[in-house]
Formats: structure tokens, C-alpha cells, sequence
């Protein structure tokens, strides 16, 4: 026993070591970001950064260090013929239980191996500890006027653009494979699903490098909201769509033509999944809405506990967390932020952005040392042309057609300039990568993972670095007032309405198409007076015959902003001779 | 594969499903709070009410819910004469790695036992993510104008009265081991260094609930000092006594009697262990002196991290990180903290507030649920009354004499309802649960962790409950102005000095004895201006030879708030008569 508990501690420690260089790559990393911040240099965003210290690191375990095999990992070779999850050991009358951690190839090299395993995570890591924050963060910091004036445009983007990408990626990929097996470059299957799951994989942009300089140069607010939307939504439709594909992938591995029947089992699929994630998240996002007002510490401990048990639900129930977790964020940012108190409110916008920048930054850095540190790379030259080829088309496949038809309907036109910077701009990331390194069991696998972050690597430092260039280039305006509102505090009666002098007509309603004036009507009369404080009590917005409910379901809060807001607006309108700009009040 | 990936999807929906109850017990506890709270409850503390309902959810998994055996768990029988850290499976050529997760007993019961284990987290958890969190947030919220006022008593009651309690609890419980040897009553070995080590793990006290009640209704400051000042330190003198305890027993376990050379060694691990944690806390606490003071995002993040840093560098060197994360909480309350950019500084106090309260309150109800879902529960009627007798004479045996001897020596006296209070006040919390589940393979440490349990639910409940009454009785007067400063903003010049009309002389040096007040006059006169912004500029402070040195020494900021600072102090006080008051502005 002693000597055992001499070997837990012994690995107790390395495991804290290790754990240790990845903290200090990020206090590398957070150092030097400052220093170029300081500096204002732009070629380079953190994200680029992490990736190269990363890298670095990667390079030093992967050559510089020798860890001489520990005792603790005496290794037995014991036959049996299946590989349960979990194992019973019989040593001697006392019974060990053993988990599975994953196969492994024995070998002389198995040493220097060890090492690099311990500082390689389950990727599921990812999934449930990473991705959350992130995405998260991106449903809770969405700048919402803008985002949903051009609502249209972005589930457009979003949700066709992505499945065409998706699908000219995939075809583009099964020829190039096929080309390669023909030449007798392909070590291993390769099938048409994994090409379809590549181009999924891969269709997933994440470009906070590119946002960063435009929020920095405060470039147009439409293509900002533009590009933002698609990425933040495409990251679900990714995700979903390429859980869909391996659910579509019969047993057999070997099916190389469509079935109709599979085809709509795996539609079927996505859009039970999408919309079984997008009503959870929507609905627990409903319900936090809280009235511990008082008490700070545990509404923001209440708020953040009930976002990550939406996560969990929606892993429990079978759904996708991380797209239930974005309808969340989004949810909560519209109605429950505006219950929140203002110390709440600044304390989740801190939490989640302190989260995110961690969390992103992390798997930045994790990018750049996995090129290194992973065991099983498969880089194959053919294979990784094509991959950027089929990107590349596949991203124009999605921006320049679908700009084309929505230009037919829009009234202020995406602008070519603005579809090149589009174009350029489909970087990929975190979403990606964790997409790809969560199974490399397969050959198929493993060579696309690697594909990928050399993808991520190139577009990250490429396109990421060469945004300035690009703007200018195109000569996208910058600097451009974009009239905005605190990212989450949208619309928030005290805040936008109660500032002197800074009175504004809401266009959002008019530029929207009528399915969405709809929406807003119901939401703005009914959804908000009932979940938030803000807006309207119901007994002004509903018919008068339901006035016992509504007076029933207002809050007395509500009463209290909605009559300061009366007043202070007929104080201030009394000098205004339009009468429309009177009329706009009531009609966020 | 496939059967085997849906095996781990499964898995990981049940996993899920058990992390999901943690949330939804922390969210209804958060809730109840907060109506306690709101009603002013104040005979259950928030600790006590989250034991309550992990007790419930304990009680419903135990004995209300039956989960089918999944089929992720086939169970091979594997004879073999070793149980290693890692296992190699070969299963027709491809090999598996598994690794050791705990020795079981098998046997009929398995079946119902698999949820249970699975609610069950690894006791490392709560050394390596949950204490420290609670540990750094009571170095960095500690009141230090108070502390550093009754350092000599606090010290005294957490170094010398923990060993005194230590010893005395051991004794006693040698005392009745043995007596329930010769009963017949004992069902295993108890040697002992397991009563000391016993006694070691309830001498950690956690007065939260009692601290909470007194922060509440304004309880004398010294009282509240000297109980939270012990309550921090006597955290890290029990976790390394009780691991050098560890060290000094012997590998066969069969040593009844004391060896000179085996005390000695372990006291040498003790100092050892002590210092060298307190030594890397207190070193990285003053590294962490940022100039980042324009990025607040990148300042807490950074903040964040080399607190976390500290903990995983004293783990990595065979430190305690937890006692190393207490000192640096604390000299980065003392130093780092005047560095912030003002908006960091709420951040990180509210960010470590928001950890310490989720991680407490998930301590106290994995307690409440580990009641009855742990599996290897001893308890044993004599060695339980043995206990509270025991800790009750340990508390006492630490508390009166050394208030005795205290009172000799202090001006302000510690009185005798002070010391009944501060008797009463010793709740068994978090570190002695996490210490005492950290092992619980033998007999002996399985008897002690059921017994631990019973202490802890007792103590928090009773007296954490008897607070309030126990006040009135003592006829202790509450509601004194403590003429407190913001917990943890104590020498900060801007905050205190700036502030017109609440000028007060410091009388901590006054009080304090002279070892205390040479470091007050080091402290002051060259860590500070060295460390910080805040302080006089080491030019005025260092001799004049030093001139050259103590301006390259010194940043420009601090001269700035040094030239700010005498020209308020000699506009304010130029009205003022007396000559004193002039002066004890230049010595904090």
C-alpha cells in the first residue's frame, strides 16, 4: 500500500507539472497579448499568438525532453477477447476496477510516448468543458438590433450557405480521394460520408480574429453583424449536421451511394436535434428570469448554474448541448439580462467574457502544441490540396450565390466589397478543431484531424493577419459611428431610452422582413412585459377584455419603469413637433 | 465500433444526468437562500441547508431509484497478481489501455451499487478544484487591518493550539480504541498514528456559518479576527500535520510506541512542508504585480492564473498547494491588489467570491448526499461518543489556556465570554471532510470518515444553529461600528486617505508588539513602495545614499500618488491643532 500511494503521488505530481505548462503558455500568452495591445500591433491576433506559443512548446516536449518511464505504470499484458468499459481485476482474492482509456500501439516507442499522452486530452474535454463558455459567450454578447435587422441574410448564410458548403466540400473531397486512390496515395478507407463529414466539419467559421479588428476599427455595424451571426449560427448547423452524418453512416462502413431512405433518416435527424436543442435552450433561457435582485452573488451564481445545467439537459435528453447553450445565451441576453440587477448584470458580462477568453485562448494553444504532441498525424500532400481548394469554393459556393438571391430582396444591398471581405473572412476554428479531434480511431479520421489544423493554422494567421490589408483593400469604410448600444443591454428601456439628449427612432422594425415584424410585434407586446420588468405592462398592450390576466401576470415593477418612462418621455416630446418620432417609442 | 460508440453516448447521457442533480441541488439550495434571506432566517445557515438537501437526494437515490445495469459495464474476470496503474488489455492482437480506478467488492449487489459509485467523485476533486477556490478567497477577503492587529493570539490558537487539540483528541481516542479492543467492539485495526491522524483532521475549523451570522449583525471585530484568522491558518496546519502524520507512519503500521527519530521526522516534514508552501505563496503572490492596468479582461485573467499556478507549482515541487494558494491570497490581497485597475479589482473579488460560494455550497451537499450513497460506511456507537467527547475536550484544551496565557501578555483582554464563543464557534467544515474521504481504503480511515460526517452534520447544524442564542446568553454586543475598511482594499491610499472627512489615525502599529512592528516599518517604508503603486516613494523612505537606486527603483504612478497624497494631507490638515495626528499619517 505504502509504496503504491508513493506512486499516486508520485504521478499526482506530473500531472500537476504538466497541468502547470499549460498555464503558463496562457500567462505567456496573456503577456504578450498585452504587449500588443500596448503596441497596437494588429498583424497578429491572441488567438494567432496562443497557436505559435503552442507550437513551441509542442516542439520542446515533442524533442527537447525525455521523461524516463515512471514505475507507475507497470504494464501487464493479459488476454481476453472484448474491451469493456470497465474491467475487474482479480489480484489475489482482491477485486481493481479498470476504466477504459482508449487503444493504444505497444511498441518500442511506447517510452518517449508516455509524456505526450499525458499532456493530450480526452477530447471530450472539449465538448463538455471548453465549447460551452464559448459559445455561450457568443449567444450572450450578440449585438441583437443589428443582428436581427438582418436576420434574413444571416439564417441564409447560416443555415443553406453551411449545407452547401458542407455538400460542395464533401464532392469536392470524394474526387480529389478518388483521384488519390486511383494513384495509390490512400493508406486506408476512405469513404463518401467521412468526405461529407470533413465538408461539415470544416464548413464551421470562427472568425473572432477578423470581428476583433473590425470592433477595434469599428467597421460597418451590418457586415459586423453579418459575419458574426453566420459564424455563431453555423457553429450549431456544423455541429448538428455532422452528428447527423455519422448517424446516417450505416454499420457497414461501405455504402457508396445515396439512399433515399437514409438521406431523409438523417434529415430527419438534424432537424430533431436542431430543434429539440433550439427549444430547450430557449426554454430554460425563459425561465432563469430571476428575482433575487437583491442579492448579487447568488443571482449570478443562480444564472450561471442555470446555463450550465441547460447544457446538461440537453446532453441528457440526447440533444446537443452546445446549441442548446447558444439559444440559451441568446435567450437570457433578451429577457433575463433585464431582470438582472445592474451588479449582476456586470458581474454575468464579466464571468462569461472572462470564461470565453480563457477557454478560447486555451484551445488556441492546445492547436498549436497537438501538431506536435499528437501521435497518430496522417499528412498527406494531395489530400491537404484538396482540402484547401475545396474550402475555398466551398466558402465562395456559399457567400456568392446566396448573396446574389438576397440582394434580389434586400433593400440596403450587400455590396461586393462586402461579399469579398465575407469570402476572406471564413476563418476556422475552435469549433472546428473540436469537431475533428473528437474521434481519430480511423485512418480516415486521423488525416482529416490533421488536415484540419493545418487548415486552422493557415486561415488563423493568413486571412486572421491579413484583415487590415484586406479592408483597406476593399476599401470598406472604417471608423463608422455604428449608433451602438452596450452589447448586451439592447433593449433595455432605463438604459437606451432614459439617456438625455441620445433620443433615437428604432429603424429596426421597418427594415425587417413582415415574418419578423410579426415576431417583434408579439414579442415587444406580450413575451417581454411577461418575463421582464421592461417594456410595456400587459394591461397596456393586451385587449381589454383579458384585463384581470394581465393585470394579474404585471409585475409591479413593470408598472413603476413603464410610468417613469411615461412621464420622462412626455416631458421630453413635449418640444418635438413631429408627432412620428412620438409614435416610435411604442414600437421597439 | 458502433455499438461501442453508442455504449459511450450512453455513458455519457448518465453522466450527464448525475452532474445535472449536483446543479438542480445547488440551484434549489441557491433558491431557498435566498427566501431564507429574504425572511431573515437566521437559525440555518445556506452550509447547513445544501447538507439538508444532498441528505434527501441521497435518501431518493439510495432507496428510490433502481437504474437497469447498463450494458457499457460487462465485467471480465482477469486473474492476475498485480494491481498496476496502467493495464494493458489484448484483445486478438489490438491493445487497450486501462487505467486503475479503486478496489470494489464484488458480489451480489453490484448491480444497484453502479449509480451510487457513479455519483461518487474522485477525492482528489475536491483537493484540486474545490478547496482552492475556498482557501484563496479566505486569504484574499481577509479583513488584514484587524488580522495583522491579533496576529500573535491568532497564530498562537492556529499553530500551538491545533497541535495542542491534535494531541489531545488523539489521546483520547487511543484512550477509547483501546478500551473498545478489550470490549470487543473493534472490527479492524486502529493503531495509534490513526488517532492522531484522526485528531489532525478535526482540528481544521470552519466557522463559516458562525462568521456569516457575525458579519451580519456587526460582532465585535476583534472576535470575528481572531476566529477567522484561526479558522484560515489552522486549515493549513491540519492538512500538513495530518500528511506528516502519513509520512511518519511506518510501512508495517505495527508501531504503537513513539520513536525520538520518527517524531523528528515527521516535525521536519511539518516545518518542511510549511515553509516551503509558504514561501512559494508568498513568492508568487508578489510576483504578480501587473502593469496591466488598461485591459481589465487580461488583468483578472492573468490574476486567475498565477493564483492557479501557485497551487499546481507547489503540488508539482511536493508543496501542499493549498497552503501555498492561502499565503498567496494573501500577499496578493496585500500588494497585487493595490496594482489593479479599480474595475480589476471588482472583478477578481467577485470572480473568487463566485468560486468560493459554488465550491462551498457544493461541498456541503455532496457531504449531505455522500451520507448515503457512500458505500463503505463503519459506524461504530463507542467511537463515535468517543469523538465528540473528544473534540469537545480538544477545543476546549486549545481555547483557555492559551487565552490564559494570551491574556498575560495582551492589552485588550480576551474575555471569558469571548473565549465561550470562540469554544462554541469550532465547526468542522469542508477541509476536514475532503481530508478525511481523501482515504478511506482500511478499516480505521472508513470509521473515521462515518464519524467525520456526524461531526460535521452536528456541528453545523447545532452550533452553527446556536449562534444567534448564543450570543444573547454570552450577552456579546452586536451591532458595534467596526469602522471597517472594504475587506480587501485595507492600505490602499486612493480608497482610504483620499476620503474626506473619515480621517483617522491607524492605530495597528500602536498595538501591535515589536516583532510586528519592525516588519510594519520594513513592510511599509520598502516591500510596499517596492511592490506596489500605493506607499511612499522608496526616495523618501530609503537613506539618502541610496538615491540613485531607490529612484530606478521606483515607478512613476507611486510618485504620483505620493505627490497627490501630501498635497491633500498638508491642505487637510493644516486647520488641524494637533501635531500627532500629522504625523501618524507617514506610518501605516
Amino acid at each position: 500500500r505504502d509504496r503504491k500511494s508513493q506512486m499516486a503521488e508520485e504521478s499526482h505530481r506530473q500531472d500537476s507539472a504538466y497541468l502547470l505548462i499549460f498555464i503558463m503558455l496562457l500567462t505567456l500568452t496573456i503577456l504578450t497579448i498585452w504587449l500588443f495591445k500596448h503596441r497596437r500591433v494588429r498583424f497578429l491576433h491572441e488567438t494567432g499568438l496562443a497557436m505559435i506559443y503552442g507550437l513551441l512548446v509542442g516542439v520542446i516536449l515533442r524533442f527537447g525532453i525525455h521523461v524516463p518511464q515512471s514505475m507507475s505504470d507497470v504494464i501487464l499484458g493479459c488476454a481476453v477477447n472484448a474491451s469493456p468499459a470497465t474491467l475487474l481485476v482479480n489480484v489475489s482474492g482482491r477485486f481493481y476496477e479498470y476504466t477504459l482509456k482508449g487503444e493504444v500501439t505497444p511498441g518500442s516507442g511506447h517510452q518517449d510516448d508516455e509524456m505526450l499522452r499525458k499532456v493530450t486530452f480526452d477530447p471530450e474535454v472539449f465538448f463538455n468543458i471548453l465549447l460551452p463558455p464559448i459559445i455561450f459567450h457568443a449567444g450572450y454578447s450578440l449585438k441583437r438590433r443589428h443582428f436581427f435587422r438582418n436576420i434574413g441574410s444571416i439564417l441564409a448564410y447560416a443555415f443553406l450557405g453551411t449545407v452547401i458548403s458542407c455538400f460542395v466540400i464533401g464532392l469536392i473531397m470524394y474526387g480529389f480521394v478518388s483521384f488519390m486512390k486511383v494513384v495509390g496515395q490512400l493508406g486506408g478507407d476512405f469513404y463518401f460520408t467521412d468526405c461529407l463529414f470533413f465538408g461539415a466539419i470544416v464548413s464551421a467559421t470562427d472568425p473572432v480574429t477578423v470581428l476583433a479588428i473590425f470592433n477595434e476599427l469599428k467597421v460597418d455595424v451590418d457586415l459586423y453583424a453579418l459575419l458574426f451571426g453566420e459564424s455563431v449560427l453555423n457553429d450549431a448547423v456544423a455541429i448538428v449536421l455532422s452528428s447527423s452524418i455519422v448517424a446516417y453512416q450505416p454499420a457497414g462502413d461501405n455504402s457508396h451511394s445515396f439512399e433515399a431512405m437514409a438521406v431523409l433518416k438523417s434529415l430527419g435527424i438534424f432537424v430533431g436535434v436542431f430543434s429539440g436543442s433550439f427549444a430547450l435552450g430557449v426554454a430554460t433561457g425563459v425561465m432563469t428570469f430571476t428575482k433575487l435582485r437583491d442579492f448579487p452573488l447568488l443571482e449570478t451564481a443562480l444564472f450561471f448554474l442555470m446555463s450550465w445545467s441547460t447544457f446538461l439537459l440537453a446532453e441528457a435528453c440526447g440533444f446537443t448541448g452546445v446549441v442548446a447553450v447558444l439559444f440559451c445565451g441568446m435567450t437570457q441576453a433578451h429577457y433575463t439580462f433585464n431582470n438582472l440587477s445592474p451588479e449582476s448584470q456586470d458581474r454575468t458580462k464579466q464571468l462569461f467574457e472572462l470564461l470565453n477568453f480563457l477557454a478560447e485562448n486555451f484551445i488556441f494553444s492546445y492547436m498549436g502544441l497537438t501538431l506536435f504532441s499528437f501521435q497518430s498525424h496522417v499528412f498527406n500532400l494531395l489530400f491537404i490540396i484538396g482540402a484547401f481548394v475545396a474550402i475555398f469554393l466551398g466558402r465562395a459556393a456559399n457567400i456568392y450565390p446566396l448573396s446574389f438571391l438576397l440582394n434580389l430582396s434586400r433593400r440596403n444591398k450587400i455590396g461586393s466589397n462586402f461579399q469579398h471581405v465575407m469570402m476572406f473572412a471564413g476563418l476556422r476554428g475552435a469549433m472546428t478543431f473540436a469537431l475533428s479531434i473528437r474521434d481519430t480511431a480511423t485512418y480516415a479520421r486521423q488525416m482529416m484531424f490533421s488536415t484540419t489544423l493545418l487548415i486552422v493554422f493557415f486561415t488563423v494567421w493568413v486571412c486572421g493577419g491579413g484583415t487590415m490589408p484586406m479592408l483597406s483593400f476593399m476599401s470598406i469604410p472604417v471608423g463608422v459611428d455604428s449608433d451602438q448600444e452596450n452589447s448586451v443591454s439592447d433593449f433595455n428601456f432605463e438604459q437606451i431610452w432614459y439617456k438625455k439628449g441620445n433620443l433615437r427612432v428604432n429603424d429596426t422594425k421597418q427594415e425587417s422582413a413582415w415574418p419578423f415584424r410579426i415576431w417583434y410585434n408579439f414579442d415587444h407586446n406580450y413575451l417581454k412585459p411577461l418575463l421582464t420588468h421592461s417594456g410595456p405592462p400587459l394591461t397596456a398592450t393586451m385587449p381589454a377584455c383579458c384585463g384581470p390576466l394581465a393585470r394579474c401576470l404585471t409585475s409591479p415593477q413593470a408598472y413603476e419603469v413603464w410610468t417613469e418612462l411615461l412621464r420622462y418621455l412626455f416631458q421630453e416630446l413635449s418640444s418635438c413637433p413631429c408627432s412620428t418620432c412620438f409614435h416610435s417609442y411604442f414600437c421597439i
